[in-house]
């Protein structure tokens, strides 16, 4: 069986899901493109990646469907590269890894970035996984239900 | 500047948990944890992965304080690794990660694993981030604010 093959016979979701963006680079890209960034020399520039790995990363989440590729909207030869729908609905992935690091990864009172929301300048609810009827969840309340084999 | 103080001068909270967990392994191993595998000869099964890599990516994870190594509860040489309370809050993230993958990732009526309530065997609410009054919020309505330089 090749990669490919075991990749997309995996039944387990987060594998899929893994496979596609768990890497360093490509979750940096999703969130600069969540924060508006489109160029590759803009990406480049602030995640300090080599070029070619960078531009290795934007052909995959090109070819995943998660970005798509476009000319600028000045016309030229250059590219630049906007979350499709797909894309876009990485957005509480990318709001679950911020929330996890503000919470974990940072001394009290230490200063970071918040993300907020436009109208009300305020942060975002913690956001937590909930059964049918609203209840929180805790992962031992929960478990995987497997496929027959 | 060393990686090591890039990383920790670091103002972006997303930043900081990707550079901790943003590795195909390292998710795929904490996904495992969270289904109650503690074992190492377990995880090198499930994940098919190269003994060296695990037991780096294992290191890592205790280093991070996101696994604990302890010895077995029947004694003996034998480690096993559970997840800390800091590693317990990474559930909203694979819960993200596997939303997205159900939602994105497979055909329709494609078989795939099901996390579920325990108590009442149905899947969990999608989870979406929400303002600070509880309405949901798209990401173009949401914006991060950088730290002032």
């Amino acid at each position: 069986m090749t990669k490919k093959e075991a990749i997309n016979a995996e039944p387990c979701p987060v594998a899929r899901s893994v496979d596609l963006i768990g890497d360093r680079w490509s979750l940096l890209i999703v969130r600069d493109a969540f924060d508006g960034m489109r160029r590759f020399t803009d990406f480049q520039r602030n995640l300090g990646v080599a070029r070619n790995i960078l531009a290795d990363r934007l052909r995959r989440l090109v070819e995943a469907g998660i970005l798509l590729a476009q000319p600028t909207a000045k016309g030229g030869a250059y590219q630049e590269y906007v979350l499709t729908e797909r894309g876009q609905r990485l957005f509480p992935v990318v709001v679950a890894l911020r929330q996890w690091g503000e919470l974990e990864l940072f001394a009290p009172g230490e200063a970071h970035s918040d993300l907020v929301e436009k109208k009300t300048s305020q942060p975002l609810r913690r956001m937590a996984p909930v059964g049918e009827d609203g209840n929180l969840l805790a992962p031992g309340e929960t478990e995987v239900r497997k496929l027959p084999l």
